[in-house]
């Protein structure tokens, strides 16, 4: 197999360069099966292109012929070469598994060796090399245990095959059309989707859904007569080590089977699932399962037949089980038809309400998969209190990679620290476990013999992450971990067919941290970032020794602190929303607010912000655990990030910033809009500068120049908004319009 | 010609027993050509019902072989029967022409008699007798004489060939699809736009544009390739007496003719569209022209090339000139890219800016189309000054029959009132020309001659309008009339392929109304409206004579006020706006206030409205003559119904009506909502009368409902936003959410 890139897509994080220290030794793969000729066929490339030169067979008698620089070898085969043999004993007299998707890391003798229990282990082994670069071949490397926090590393297309007359083809997204569908129908080129696989499987990614969570017409129809378009983009994927997911029309049954319902208790419907899944799986034997968003924003689902979620996922997890496959159920179902004039309703408890008392109904392989947020994937909200709330089920956690609410890739806006805040955040306090081990689960659990293997082994050049695959919770979590079921990390993908994938070039390391993050939910986002500049941008001098106005250093000002200048500019104090609505870009600060979303924030001439107290508001508060459900209940204790999430107050309130609230509205405000100036200055000295592609640095440049234009709109706006309503003037007297 | 009626769809203003009357009688029909053919037709079909008689040759010397009921007479032809020519007789002594569309009106000796120049009078004759019903077969009756006030009366279709993928396949359409087009092409069945055509001259209108203004690729090529689309809608209109005009795009020497340019001032473009507008002729030799949006919301025109809007519209009224074409050009022009910060630019003085200077350079067939207010056909405006400033130009009022901003045919909103009040309307005071007088321009002149005879004959049984083709204020423009040349009236047109054309069934109201306007522009709203009722509802006992509770004064009450009542209950005070962005339905009271459209009320917490004032505003109240210069400048004198269009005031400033601002808005919201839930009650009354066809009935109801929920949402929406600024209570301490 050879990878051909799509004329004219740009390379993302595998440029060729990236393969130069791997592609200039001479290497040896051991390992059966497609995943190890893909290893295979990366190295012969890579050689091909910088002299290298890669053993081909898994002819293991032969293996110890020596000399090679790098061997990678998966398996149980004995026959390997001395120095990896030698490795292998070492992780053996070490009690630990490999896992599935693990390896084993280590260089002596000047050999460096990668060791999996499975060929999917090898190839995660070759990326991680990859990312190493030079220093994969230099120094010794003592044993270091490379494994997945999190099994299941999913991002969900939201694509349409027919274009959606008002969602397009991508439903929110910002980056073109779908790389898999056009117009109606599979493309006749999946060359791109080959690409996309490989960028995948060097983040980390193992699963795709290839179709919108809001099935239509024509998508439902992916399942039974053109199931042979998903089986294409399968054997696309597949040899990077990921399956494929499909979106799911609950009422399929009555949809396509012409059944006169789809009571997920009717005999005929679950034998209609049963054998629609048998087909499925006839076709495409590693199939991964079911998306289904039902009872949500108008979709079909149990209710209808007084059934319950536990009832229609069971259904369908019943008809996945043999077959090994899962069902992702969506907990994003609240009253989209809400009165505003209804201060007792509150969107944010609906998922809670919902799902909290269905907990230990579901069966083992459905996944209830949750926003991260009880809203809507603001660029703010506190972490969704459903998460802690279901011990007994598999829970994942929905991310949305794609830019909706956060610039939609016309904003720089770098969304790992917020991730990262998010998984690391524990609903339970300090002794409980964190977002990311509860949707780690039992791969968390498992993964502690090898905690102590990869904390031993430090820091890589260039900045790239601790290699950890295990959080340093999960001792912790000895214990409490096995009753999560874990669900994965999910999020949803931000690639279309523009050259850039992403629309927005810089919106790339968003997909590569998330992949990332998946695996490795405690790396730190600013080493995540610097490992995908290192990769994506390989004219750059390697290191950040030059000073700030080295390219790296420049890209680290523009990019680190992104999310938080974007909140800075946008809806204050985690009150959301604020945009336009339909398309959500840009400010309309009452644009929702007398709607039926749900989605408020009760700006009158004193004050602003919602009361989700127990005390005197919705109530929501008390859905957390303890320490949070306090904490967030009082007004004094409620961190300013999230204050008006929770609390209505008044514009003179003071935060723990010591500013008012009105004042700080205004500080953000003008600060935020001068880091979009300075992120511009600061890429405008870019230019010229040969390390970054000229396409590529005008792309940004067009779209700082609308980010600034924007930004200054909810500036002006917000402001204006809050004082017209507050009669506050600046403190500083500064222009308000 | 047989009128076939489409299957299904409702009959509107010409049920068959409308011709109950003129079908019982034994008529003789004299004149030639299509439209005296027509005359014929419609006469045979109507006696073929009921029992009369047509007599049907042109054979002028046996016609007087009586006896008769009734003789419709056109053209110069001496051979009439006695009692026709006593009445021709009589006209002539009067000294009066009776003009191309007009007709004369007399029954003497058990004779009616109805004589016209052209047959196009006699087809106007025929319908006013259809008003007239049995009323026109009993007394006697001095001659009348009847002719139009303006001589354009005209609908614009904003209709698209292809779906337009926002706007569908009529734009700001609430009836369906086209009646015309139908997902890119022509409808084959075209009996539904003879059926049109027949209602649309019952009610006086002579002119139909086929496309949207907004004219989009395919549509383009109406004026080329396509023109035999044209030509067939032509050819239904034609036997009643309406001319087609078609939508074109400025930039067509580009877009169609591979052109490099569309400057106006180019040889080759001028005589593109000379070649272009011949081949037009050649088809469709009654051609009425081109209408034409440029330089507007994005379309193409002639300042691209650095012309005047005036260089434009003359090129086209060149290329028509010498087929007697005319173009009407819109006057909607204005920056729709405005930032809002900015105080000092006003989208009201647009308009002014724009063509007030271009006044004389217009060729004699141009006609300036000018919206009735200044901003967009908000349910309140003052009058467009640009009315008045243009006596060198011909000038034709734009008003929107399709209610995008008035309740999109979901609520009743009888316009007539308010289109009334414009036309009536003075610019220069009470010695100056209406609104009407000026887009009648000549033919409200010529027409003096006739005014006494059209007064001298009173008012008809049924409540119908007064007869009279001129207004009063004809005489007062002696002198002064013959600087204005008329550009007619435009109403953009509510129906579409829905079985009741429009809808709301009772938004027919509109379009009869406004086709009775253009022809008599001071008749009465309410007169209007029960000629209407009367057509429409046969079954209806034919006077008010029963009391309140009889159909036709239930219809009365619930429609009359019904323009006041939308006006209550949405913004206030003609602040405008409010609606929710995109689709205007609906309230959202900052919807567009932050928006680059120009459309503000700058409410903050202390007071709302735009300060047009030349003392410390945009100067736009300086646009006016005078009186209306100092009224609209003067806090104290400006009225009410317009106060916050020309001032920002305090909530507490105290109205002519001796209420404060604030007090009015919870005041006329609540009241407004009062009146819908009236309405609803009123029109439940008539279910089962018999008087009401059930479908009909059932439609309204459901529509009702709409209104009333939608009622609802605007006052809650504007009471709790205007309470949530000013923080003022209630003074009857009604619920404000």
């Amino acid at each position: 197999m050879t990878v051909l890139e799509p004329a004219g897509v740009h390379q993302a994080w595998l440029p060729p360069e990236a393969f130069r220290a791997i592609g200039a030794r001479r290497a040896l793969v051991l390992g059966d099966g497609p995943l190890a000729g893909t290893v295979r066929d990366e190295l012969a490339q890579a050689c091909a292109r910088y002299g290298g030169s890669v053993r081909p067979g898994g002819d293991l008698a032969s293996a110890d012929g020596g000399p090679y620089d790098l061997v990678l070898a998966a398996g149980a085969g004995e026959s390997l070469p001395a120095v990896a043999a030698a490795v292998r004993a070492e992780v053996r007299s070490l009690g630990a598994e490999i896992g599935g998707e693990g390896f084993v890391l280590a260089r002596r003798d000047g050999v460096t060796v990668v060791l999996a229990d499975e060929p999917a282990g090898l190839l995660y082994g070759l990326f991680h090399l990859v990312r190493l670069g030079e220093a994969a071949f230099e120094d010794t490397i003592a044993v270091e245990h490379h494994r997945p926090a999190l099994r299941l590393r999913m991002l969900d297309h939201w694509d349409n095959v027919d274009v959606h007359p008002v969602m397009g083809q991508v439903e929110r997204g910002y980056a073109g059309g779908s790389i898999f569908w056009r117009d109606g129908a599979l493309r006749d080129d999946l060359r791109r989707v080959r690409a996309y696989a490989r960028l995948l499987a060097a983040c980390g990614i193992n699963a795709v859904a290839v179709n919108n969570v809001n099935v239509h017409t024509t998508e439902a129809r992916l399942l039974t007569d053109r199931l042979g378009d998903v089986a294409a983009i399968a054997g696309e994927l597949r040899p990077y080590g990921i399956r494929v997911h499909l979106s799911v029309d609950f009422a399929a049954p009555v949809t396509l089977g012409g059944a006169s319902t789809a009571d997920p208790l009717d005999e005929d419907v679950r034998t209609w699932w049963a054998e629609t899944t048998e087909r499925v799986y006839d076709t495409i034997p590693d199939f991964g399962g079911y998306v289904v968003k039902a009872d949500s924003e108008g979709r079909p689902g149990p209710f209808a037949y007084g059934r319950s979620h536990a009832d229609g996922a069971n259904m369908l997890a019943e008809a996945l089980a043999p077959f090994g496959g899962v069902v992702h159920w969506r907990a994003f179902v609240y009253d989209h038809r809400q009165d505003w004039r209804d201060r007792s309703t509150d969107r944010a408890r609906a998922a809670h309400d919902h799902f909290a008392p269905l907990d230990g109904l579901f069966g083992d392989n459905v996944i209830l998969q949750v926003k991260h947020g009880p809203i809507d994937f603001q660029p703010r909200e506190p972490v969704s209190p459903v998460i802690a709330a279901m011990p007994a089920t598999r829970v994942a956690v929905e991310l949305q990679v794609t830019q909706e609410y956060t610039g939609q890739q016309r904003h720089v806006c770098y969304l790992a620290p917020m991730w990262s805040e998010v998984l690391g955040f524990r609903l339970s306090g300090p002794a409980g476990p964190s977002v990311a081990q509860i949707a780690g689960g039992a791969a968390a659990h498992h993964g502690r013999a090898a905690h102590g293997a990869a904390a031993a082994n430090g820091a890589v050049s260039n900045g790239a992450v601790s290699n950890g695959a295990v959080s340093n919770g999960v001792a912790e979590l000895d214990g409490t971990a096995q009753t999560y079921g874990g669900g994965g990390l999910v999020g949803v993908s931000n690639v279309g067919d523009d050259d850039f994938w992403t629309g927005h070039p810089l919106a790339q390391a968003n997909l590569y941290a998330f992949g990332r993050l998946a695996w490795a939910p405690d790396a730190d986002p600013a080493a995540i970032l610097d490992e995908w500049i290192g990769l994506t941008f390989p004219a750059f001098p390697p290191d950040m020794t030059g000073g700030p106005d080295r390219p790296r250093s420049v890209l680290h000002a523009i990019m680190d602190d992104s999310w938080r200048t974007y909140e800075r500019y946008t809806a204050p104090l985690g009150v959301g929303f604020m945009v336009r609505p339909g398309h959500h870009y840009g400010p309309d600060v009452d644009g929702y607010e007398y709607t039926p979303w749900g989605t408020y924030h009760f700006a009158d001439r004193d004050g602003v912000g919602v009361d989700r107290t127990r005390a005197t508001g919705t109530g929501y508060t008390g859905q957390y655990p303890e320490p949070w459900s306090q904490v967030y209940e009082s007004i004094e204790r409620c961190p300013d990030e999230v204050l008006l999430f929770f609390h209505h107050v008044p514009y003179g309130h003071v935060l723990h910033s010591g500013s008012t609230v009105i004042q700080h509205i205004y500080d953000t405000h003008f600060a935020g809009v001068e880091e979009v100036v300075r992120a511009q200055a600061l890429w405008a000295g870019l230019a010229g500068a040969g390390s970054v592609p000229p396409a590529l640095h005008a792309r940004v440049a067009d779209l700082l120049d609308e980010q600034l234009r924007c930004a200054r709109e909810w500036r002006d706006q917000v402001n204006t908004y809050f004082f017209r309503k507050s009669g506050v003037p600046d403190a500083h007297g500064r222009r308000i319009w």
